[in-house]
This record gives C-alpha cells, sequence and structure tokens, in this order.
C-alpha cells in the first residue's frame, strides 16, 4: 500500500505519480485516512510542480470514479453545456442555456454558487420569486427532456471527492493551480454527462487568470481533458477587464438577461453570448441562427418555461433595494478604464457576494454601470448606481473602487472581446 | 489581524512575511485558530520559497517565546553543548559530555529521541538498568553544578511549538527544508540556556545532509541563528559514510563508549569527538587538553557519576540480544564501502529504532561491523554481526544490506573525518 508521506515527497521532488498511487491517495483522502493537513501539503506540492498529463488525467478520474455519473444518452437531441471560469456581470449562462436549446440542443448546465468578487448563476436565479435551484437526477433529465434546457445545482453526488478538495484548497492558498482547477472542473462536467462543452476561459484583471498566457494554458489542459474523455471540448478566451454588460449582482443581471432575450441585450454581452451560443452549436453538430431565435421570441419562450419548470414565477416582480447611491465622474472625457474587479469587489460588498460558502447573498444589491469604456463623461455625471438594502456598506464599497474609474481624453481603442478560440 | 491563506499565498508567491505575520501564524496554530492543513500548506510553500534570515529569525523566536527558557546563569563554570544532526553509529554525546565537563566545562545536553534509521541518544542511555531520562529543570541545574554534565529530555516546556510543527512536519513531507530544520534545533538550544554551542553537521549517505553544500548550507544558518541570540556557536562538518566506531545500537554502543571513556576508542570515532572536544572547549574559553582527560580516567569518572545521578546503575549488565547471524564477505580484497545508511536501516529493522514517535525500541538489538573501509577482507569473513531478540526479523535487515558492502582489489584513500569548521 503506498504510504502518504511518501507520495508528498515523490511530488515535492519533481517526481511522477502512479495512477494507482493517485487513486489511492484520492480514495484514502476521501475516506479520511489521508489527513487534511496530508492533502494539503500534497496540493501545494502539486501547485509547484504541477501534474503530468498522465498524473492529471488519473487525478480527474479519481475524482469522476468518487461519485455518480448523469445518465444523458436517452436524450433525442444533442447535449453540450458551456462553463465559464467567471467574471463581473457574467450572466451570459441565463441567455445562452434557452437560446442554444431553442435552436435543437439540451443543455444541462448543472452550476455552482459565487464566491468573492465573481458572481454565481445560482445565486441570480435564486432572485427569482419560488425558483428552486436543487432538482433530483430524474428531475433534471424529465425538464431536459420536457424544454431542452435546465439551470440548477450540480448535485452531492457528483465528484464529492472534487467538493472535498474545493474546500480544502480554499483554505490552504492552493487554488490557483491549472491542473487543480482543471481537473475540478472537468470532473464535474465529465459526471454530468454532457456530450460536449464550450469553456469560456476569462482573461483580465476581473478574471481568475490575469494574462493570455496561463488563461491559454489552463483552457488547453480542460480542453485536452474533455476530449480524452470523449466530451467534444472546445474553449474561447474572452476578455474581463470590464463588467459584461452594465448590471452586476443577482435580480439586476436577470433583469439584464430577460432584456436580452427580448433582444434588448447590450452589445458586450450579446457578442460573448452568440460567439459561445455558435461554438456551442458546432460542437453540438446544429447549424441553426442564434440571432433569429433571439429576434422571433424562441429563446425568451424557453428561458420562461425553464424558469417555471423549477417553481420560479417569471411575471413576478423582483428585489429591488431599499437604498440608492451615485458614483459620479471627477472630470470631463471619456471613459477609459471601469475596472471589472473593483466593480466586482464593490457589489460583493453590497451584499451581492459572499466570503464563505455558508453566506447569504442579497437578491437586490449590485450595482449599474451607467456609463462604458468609451463613453463621453462630464463633471459630477453619474457612472455607477450602487443598490444595498443596508445603507452601511456603502462607504466599504465605495473604498473598492478607489482609482477604478480612469477619465482621459481619448476613448481606448476598440478591441475584440473574443481573444481567440482552443481546441 | 492577518489572515491565514494571505500568509500562506503571500509566501507562496515569494513574499516575505513580516515579524508581526510569523508571530501571529505560530501562535494562533499553537491555539488552535491556525488549522493543521493551513500549517502544512505553508511549511510547503516554504520549503519551496525558504525564509530570509529576518523571517528566520521572527520564526525561531516566535517558537523560542512558545514556552520556557532554563536559567543556567547561576554555574560558575561555562556552559557549552553539542548537537549533532544525526548519523549511524554517532554515540559521540555520551563520551564528549564527561569529557569536556572533566576539562572545566558544564555541559548541559538535552536530547531527544531517535526516528528512522538515525539512532537517540536517549534510546541508548535506556539501554543502563535505572535510568531515567526525564529530569525537572530545579534537577538540571542540580546535576550540572554537581558533576559539570547532564544528558537528559527536553522537557515539555521547552519550544512547545517546535514539538508540534515537527509532529506535524513528519506526516506531511516537510522535515527536508533548512529553515525548518535550522529553527527547530536553534529554539531548543536557545531556549535550554547553554552560553556556546558547537554543532556536529554530518554530510554523506547516513546524514540528514547527503552533499557538502546543503550541509554547510545548514551549518552557517544555525551558526548565524546562535551568534544572533547571543549563544558563541560554531560547527563541524564531519563525514557520515560509513558507521561511526564499530557498534551500532542501543546498549552496543554504551558499551563502545564506556571503552572509548577508557581509553580503547576506535579511531574514527576518537577523531570526531576530540574535535568536537577541542571547538567546545575554544568557545568556553578553557585550554585544558581533552586526550588527557581521557587516559588519566577523568572523563569516565564523570560518566559514571553522571548516570548514577540519573538513577543508572552504570556496573550491571546492559542487555544483550538473544540471536547473532553473521553477514560475510563475498570475495576477497579490500573493504571499499560499508554504508551507514543501509546499515542504520538494518539495525532499525532488527529493533534498535522505531519508525513512529510512540514505538518502543529494542535494547539489546543493533549490528557489530567486525570489518571497517580500508580493511582486508576474504571470503567468507564475518563483516557485520546482526543482533535481535526476535529471529523473525533478520531476513528484512538483510535486504536493507543489499548492496552496502563493497569489496575491491584497493583500500579506499584514507580521508579526514572533519571536512571543515564553520563559524
Amino acid at each position: 500500500m503506498p504510504d502518504a508521506v511518501d507520495l508528498i515527497r515523490a511530488k515535492r521532488d519533481g517526481g511522477q505519480l502512479s495512477p494507482a498511487d493517485i487513486r489511492w491517495v484520492i480514495a484514502a483522502y476521501t475516506a479520511g485516512t489521508v489527513a487534511d493537513e496530508q492533502m494539503a501539503a500534497l496540493l501545494m506540492a502539486i501547485y509547484f510542480r504541477g501534474l503530468t498529463a498522465d498524473e492529471l488525467m488519473a487525478w480527474t478520474d479519481a475524482m469522476i470514479s468518487s461519485g455518480e455519473r448523469l445518465e444523458l444518452a436517452s436524450l433525442t437531441a444533442p447535449t453540450v453545456d458551456k462553463h465559464s471560469t467567471g467574471g463581473v456581470g457574467d450572466k451570459v449562462s441565463l441567455i445562452l442555456a434557452p437560446l442554444v436549446a431553442s435552436c435543437g440542443a439540451a443543455v444541462p448546465q448543472l452550476s455552482g454558487r459565487g464566491l468573492g468578487h465573481t458572481g454565481g448563476t445560482l445565486d441570480k436565479l435564486e432572485s427569482i420569486p419560488g425558483w428552486r435551484a436543487s432538482l433530483s437526477n430524474a428531475g433534471i433529465a424529465a425538464v431536459l427532456a420536457d424544454i431542452g434546457c435546465v439551470i440548477c445545482a450540480a448535485g452531492d453526488g457528483l465528484a464529492p471527492a472534487d467538493r472535498r478538495l474545493y474546500a480544502l484548497r480554499d483554505v490552504t492558498g492552493t487554488v490557483e493551480s491549472i491542473p487543480l482547477i482543471a481537473s475540478s472542473i472537468m470532473s464535474k462536467k465529465i459526471a454530468e454527462g454532457t456530450g460536449s462543452l464550450v469553456l469560456d476561459v476569462k482573461v483580465g484583471s476581473g478574471a481568475f487568470m490575469p494574462d493570455v498566457a496561463s488563461a491559454r494554458q489552463l483552457a488547453q489542459t480542460m480542453v485536452d481533458l474533455g476530449n480524452a474523455y470523449g466530451v467534444k471540448t472546445s474553449a474561447l478566451l474572452t476578455r474581463m477587464d470590464t463588467p459584461l454588460g452594465r448590471a452586476v449582482g443577482n435580480a439586476v443581471e436577470v433583469e439584464e438577461s430577460v432584456a436580452a432575450l427580448r433582444g434588448h441585450g447590450p452589445a458586450d454581452l450579446m457578442e460573448v453570448t452568440l460567439a459561445l451560443a455558435a461554438e456551442m452549436l458546432r460542437l453540438a453538430g446544429l447549424s441553426a441562427d442564434p440571432a433569429a431565435a433571439l429576434t422571433d421570441g424562441r429563446a425568451l419562450e424557453r428561458y420562461l418555461a425553464m424558469i417555471a419548470a423549477q417553481g420560479g414565477d417569471p411575471e413576478a416582480p423582483l428585489p429591488s433595494a431599499q437604498h440608492v447611491e451615485k458614483v459620479t465622474a471627477h472630470s470631463a472625457g471619456r471613459l477609459r478604464v471601469l475596472d471589472a474587479r473593483a466593480v466586482g469587489v464593490a457589489a460583493w460588498r453590497l451584499g451581492a457576494g459572499r466570503a464563505r460558502k455558508e453566506d447569504p447573498v442579497s437578491a437586490s444589491a449590485g450595482i449599474i454601470c451607467l456609463a462604458k469604456p468609451g463613453d463621453a463623461v462630464s463633471p459630477g455625471q453619474p457612472v455607477l448606481e450602487l443598490r444595498t438594502d443596508d445603507p452601511g456598506k456603502f462607504d466599504r464599497a465605495r473604498e473598492a473602487l478607489a482609482g477604478a474609474i480612469v477619465i482621459g481624453p481619448d476613448a481606448p481603442e476598440p478591441a475584440a472581446l473574443v481573444l481567440e478560440r482552443i481546441g
């Protein structure tokens, strides 16, 4: 039987772990015979030494094998999912799932909650009165067969070892490791049973990956893993330097998503959404035009049905914040920078996000970007609208925004949001 | 208040921790508010990133401050101690403490137990009927004042944070880090209150540090730490490629030590012992001749008094093993290699050592080296004598010795055991 200390030392010293070693350590950790402190040391050694392709396959495999796999093969439509590495104002899933479903695919979007400055899709949808995130496996399959899309919580049965490992990484400073991120994301997506998968890997100040090189490496690692498991996988690298769209929060992002499904989405949000939709349809082997599905109302129809299927009332008014303050421009010119991370942190401090996974979030808190980079502004003109039910939170939110707004004589050069496709 | 995850990430990313951060994390770990898994991740990050001189001072300081310090200033004789990083057959402390005491110094030798292939001084002395390792702080001071030397267990009150950290390092693959080794050793020695300290840093196959460069770095790190705390500190780098002397085990090493104190010590053991004695006397400002103290019986007299002061009967017969097997030479020539680590592991497997700190050790188990490198041997001539009370252990001990004995046409070049002095 392998020994935990031998494995830690081998990885620490640059050695390669065998598939049997990796299966053993994940199973023993799940069973409690390898202690948290031993796994923490191994994770930090992996942070420094990385995992080879073979090790990464074995690691991902061990996490998938720790739980159940969804069976979606009985669906007649091709299944395709999307995963985003997380951004600010990133409500793309809410629009994309019904949009791609209305083009003929089945979209099993098993999602998570937000942590830190990036929001979570489930938190956003929970601002809709009556909507429930949890479905049974049978419920997921039924909604998919009926409506063609579902956005719900990934059940406890999927990759439970990843759940424990993620919680451990969160408290031990070992989150930011490409192989650990890749295996965490892909083990859940592979266990979910989707036939194809498009990854939206965000790059920039508001993203997990600050530079293109590391984003590309993460994307390629995940694409290789997915394809090795028979999941047709590709990735788009997209910019996340400023919030996507104008709304950052929970209810406010649902409102903006519904507007987008009605054909009134902001240009940047629609650029990313339509690029991802096209990529999903390509992988699924479908040739429908997603832009047409937006203008003729089919996508909206799917959205309303999807919300209703999980108990939500799509016509009910959403919670709105009791207190509003404005952040104004201090000089005249063009808005050059509206920093995504700063706006994300400010929205989090207003109540839209959480610091620990047990914390509740406020449905109504958030930020509306009244101007976006390139817009002309004059002194005193509102740039951001801060919303919260707790006015005591305005001060710390404003602190987070120090330096976030840069105004200059000229607009920034226009730049495409989709940087490249991988896979 | 600092945050554990922020500290881990800062060290992971190559940043420097402030003295306040380090004080906080050691105190919070001791208090239990920083969890084992967080400290394990920090230790692995330190393994990769090291500690700066300032960080190392703060780390050592925090460990000293976690407990009490012995007060030895009331002694009239200058205090001087020796610490060895551990070797095979290294019974030097048993000879050195009474020898240096008989030359006018006071030697407060607070020691540990063996782990793995290296033996522990306390384990060796406990093979003497009646001898007790534990003394109160007042008892230590009294024996030192009366006899001039004491070898006993370091009490729980000295650097208790190091005790917890060492146990954690042992199970998380983070033992082999120069700053962590240095701070562990030096925090205990500084808390012990000695005025001077000589470090015997072993180099070679049987040592913790396999190469001269890393041994030199460890030695320099500890010398700098000691001197920064006002403890006059120097180090000798000494070879540990073959067992020191002929006996490896517990009772067998006590017997060889007594023979050495009677003037019949093997040449290699005496070379290292006398070099360390000269260095200790130099630091203590004493000019006595240690070789003379061996021949005139003063050193032996101190030894007998020291053993008796802790309840030991120095005249009582020591336990002897019930089963003995020989390992013989397979060809004729000169013994070129008798590998220290292999002999240490074999003695451990015969029962002389322990795998976990709770395990008991056998007083009688061990190995006698009947030939040493340079000796002429003929086929079938015994090279090692294996001793144990459990004959079921011979097989695994012989396995450990595979490749440990190399015979060639010529003797190896004679080499000095003391490689260099640092500090």
